[in-house]
């Protein structure tokens, strides 16, 4: 009986993230906690999130192979309500994150 | 010059680990945990780790698309320093844990 649930659950999280931090810069911490935010938010979502170690400073948020963040293009780390906002529009466009989430894509 | 030398660092990264976790029984805490752990100990070793949010009670972790830990066959949870033993012998396999590495494969 919960096979048949959980596979019907797997079915219904399409969506793959992909988090690539510099270990030089020892971004893990804030990686794992920002890959733990959004799978706790996009339960229902996310299918597979995937940390990527890398250097020469890269942090960088993908989802299903779209750059939303990129800290050399954006010029730092993203708040953790905006970057649920960026993942929201390409997973679940039609929710609402609650009482943090305005509309901030005209500033 | 940072793009080069990051190229290269990925390159010698060439080991994949996966972690398949139940969230009905929110194992994510866990997961994300052993997750880091990993990363930090295989840093130059581990290129990509996933998460895998599941149901049913799973607890996978697989090296490589090798599963090395099934929670359902081996009664429980891996301790993190028997886990890292396993991920050792496939990823490293000449490299001493440390102090808190023993021969545990006969037990």
């Amino acid at each position: 009986m919960s096979r048949i649930i959980g596979d019907n659950m797997e079915n219904s999280r399409p969506h793959k993230v992909d988090i690539h931090y510099c270990t030089g810069c020892r971004w893990l911490l804030r990686s794992a906690w920002m890959a733990q935010e959004l799978l706790t938010t996009f339960e229902d979502e996310i299918g597979e999130l995937t940390l990527h170690p890398g250097s020469g400073g890269i942090f960088e948020v993908h989802v299903n192979g779209e750059r939303i963040w990129s800290r050399k293009e954006m010029g730092g780390f993203p708040e953790i309500t905006r970057l649920k906002q960026l993942v929201r529009d390409r997973v679940s466009p039609d929710r609402s994150l609650g009482h943090s989430d305005r509309n901030t894509s005209n500033t």
